[in-house]
């Protein structure tokens, strides 16, 4: 595959995630074309199917994201849920807002709790975390992981967005930004805390288990 | 990323997957080399870290693999189990007395059940699976799972090698076992009995839950 582009592949994984028959279907749709039409940031089809993937397997009864802008990322796991919650959180209210109607459109209130706020602040409030995700700031990240990792329950998931960073980590002389998202794969990789896994789908999904 | 090809994304994992302290490191590095030097087809590094991960989430008790080779997936599916077992199954006796010489290396040999013969028929002996690993031949992968998704437990998982085939799923006119591959993977896509996620980790691997 020494020539083939990553555009073309997530062209066709697109094409296989249209066959598959999804519930909330139209609401998935409004939420794409909403942030498409705003150039918002959200984790695509593909990374949403492998996030729900994942959280059904996980089985977590606490999952906190820090970030959640409208809550794209978030109906996935609160759909993925057998019981408990993910705590959704975004520094701006009128992200929160929509996120609240969006799940309510598709009866997830109960699985949800909204706060408005410094996610990172936010999240340290909660400990025996099943799942972190992380979509904030992305040179916050490995900040952020010093701040919370004893939160994260052992045998629980940290997973982050954005950690291939549209392929700017892999130039020869990255911008700050990029510096610190590849300081915090480097940093996870190598410590003897996580084992870790970069799923290239998209932007890159890191997903790592506590050990 | 529309520039980005595939193969740099994938060489970015491959530095990250090696600043991780891994155990066994010589023996995997014994099993990669004999790969390369043999051509003998086995996933790489970072798939085999991707179903370690996945297994630690799944906490199986019964993985079967249809397509063993020398053992090389078979150790990562072993070495993440709590208990039960991995059945490895190949055709030929070579491949399999390879993979119990490596597994023993590994002390993982209690972990583990050899079976020369058809794949398939082999798999079919078993009920209650919890992880179905499929890399034999490609064109007989959607009549396979047509043959064995009965004995997969329900939320079990149903997981296939070379699903992107080289890239050749994205060209017009596919040759005859590239358009198998893709009707596999719409069927699975597009059954009401699986949902899947195609993880494009090196030649692409398709991870469906049994629902």
């Amino acid at each position: 595959m020494n020539n083939l582009l990553f555009y073309d592949i997530q062209e066709y994984l697109d094409k296989l995630n249209k066959i598959s028959k999804t519930e909330n279907e139209v609401l998935l749709k409004e939420m794409e074309d909403l942030a498409s039409r705003l150039n918002f940031p959200i984790v695509n089809r593909s990374v949403g199917r492998f996030l729900y993937l994942i959280t059904k397997l996980k089985k977590p009864k606490l999952v906190v994201e820090i970030g959640s802008g409208f809550g794209y990322s978030a109906y996935w796991f609160a759909k993925a849920l057998d019981e408990g919650k993910v705590i959704l959180t975004d520094y701006k209210e009128e992200n929160i807002k929509m996120a609240k109607n969006f799940l309510g459109k598709a009866n997830l209130l109960e699985k949800a709790e909204f706060r408005v706020g410094n996610g990172v602040e936010v999240a340290k409030e909660y400990k025996e975390v099943d799942i972190f995700f992380f979509d904030h700031e992305k040179s916050k990240y490995l900040d952020t992981v010093l701040q919370i990792k004893d939160n994260l329950k052992s045998g629980g998931l940290l997973i982050a967005d954005n950690t291939l960073w549209h392929g700017k980590v892999l130039e020869e002389s990255p911008d700050n930004q990029t510096k610190k998202i590849k300081e915090f794969n480097e940093y996870m990789f190598s410590s003897p805390e996580f084992f870790c896994s970069l799923v290239p789908i998209r932007d890159g999904v890191l997903v790592a288990i506590k050990l």
